[in-house]
């Protein structure tokens, strides 16, 4: 499994991934699944992978290729993020339905979705989601993040922190905390922790931060939010469960 | 869809329930999943809820059928929590079973999966997942509770509060903590919520508690919590996010 996170304010845009891939328990590796395309000056894209590691491999490849050999779209020469995130889907697609049919037997799961964002230009930074069907939606102010993979454990930190005006500094910290929620309850989600930082118009994506499994400032986080989140319990009032009488607490229409 | 989750320590159980099913999102409606089932001084068991509707309600109807005309098994006839488990899964099975081919190129899910627990005479209370092919497995001190339906968004704080010697208090405040962060994340899982507390030893099930949409508690709880959590993320030493030197924060291998 994966689990990548995407957040856009107004400030920017902030890419999280983590790096463990499985093809079965006993097939645990690590792979990066955050790629970035850029031309200095003039756009700066950031790609995060989730599903299948040899769809996404070969997604990212022909990506490159396309761009190398000038082909026609490419991530160099589309106009926007939406034809971008288009042909992105465009190009999953083919990758999915090169290896369906091979196998028709097996039960092999080619699928691949992936969060794609970014500036071209001084059109506004946008942030899709792009589905294993190829088809893609946008985040919005309303709905500033998006998610891939294994996305209900961190989803709650998101939605109680990332607002617009949220600064890209303190959204990075969320996205870790998100991640941490994530690896501390699924065994398919783990270190090293990549972070890209993208400042609204810089047309840089130079702030990109790598946390091997070792790293202090990981462990610091994983053992202060642990703790926090316990002094936070202890310090809810708790309800006085004391047993109920006949009348209380008692469902309409019980005995 | 279903939240409910079940907390074994030394002090006893706690068990949570919300009321919310769905068949379609233009079919909400509100129908309890908590079940208890007491012969006081003797035995008191409870059931908690999740799946297809009809098979659930079937499957609590049969159980109280079978008490009422004294079929073995039963719940007042079965030995140890084990064998009632065992008699459930079958239940289970015969109601899902029932239905199934009526509409063969139908695609209703008739499954169901259940928590039950309690206590049987001096025997140590237990605590079960009975999983909708019928088959159980039961908490462990190490693994102390156990969930059905939405169970991921509110898992992280099971695993970071929850300890053998939590008192049974705190369980159920953990156990309302864990079903609002679900309540937030998920809009199929929603208020009313049942609260029940057993007392180790006590063979009683008066400790049961219900919370309407519009309690008190339930809203305060859901303001502290959300103040807490943000308190607490505001707490945390942000990274220094400056941009890395060009040896820094590099993956090994990156040019």
């Amino acid at each position: 499994m994966t689990y990548c996170v995407a957040v856009m304010v107004n400030a920017g845009l902030v890419f999280a991934s983590d790096s463990r891939t499985n093809a079965g328990v006993d097939q645990l590796s690590t792979y990066s699944k955050m790629f970035s395309f850029g031309v200095r000056g003039d756009r700066a894209l950031a790609l995060l992978t989730a599903g299948n590691l040899a769809t996404t491999q070969a997604v990212v490849a022909k990506l490159k290729r396309d761009m190398q050999q000038e082909r026609i779209p490419n991530l160099s020469s589309v106009g926007d993020l939406e034809e971008a995130a288009e042909y992105i889907g465009e190009v999953s697609i083919a990758q999915q339905n090169k290896h369906t049919g091979v196998h028709a037997e097996a039960t092999y799961d080619h699928s691949a979705s992936f969060i794609f964002g970014g500036q071209i230009g001084t059109a506004s930074p946008e942030l899709y989601l792009i589905y294993s069907a190829g088809n893609h939606i946008c985040a919005t102010l309303e709905t500033p993040y998006q998610q891939i993979g294994e996305v209900k454990y961190g989803k709650p930190i998101l939605d109680r922190i990332i607002r617009r005006n949220t600064s890209l500094e303190e959204a990075a910290l969320c996205a870790l905390v998100s991640m941490d929620s994530t690896m501390r309850s699924n065994a398919t989600v783990g270190p090293p922790i990549e972070v890209l930082i993208y400042e609204r118009d810089s047309l840089r994506l130079d702030r990109r931060f790598y946390f091997p499994p070792d790293d202090a400032y990981l462990l610091e986080l994983k053992q202060a939010w642990d703790h926090k989140i316990k002094e936070a319990f202890s310090g809810l009032r708790v309800y006085s469960w004391t047993r109920p009488a006949r009348e209380e607490r008692l469902r309409p229409g019980d005995a």
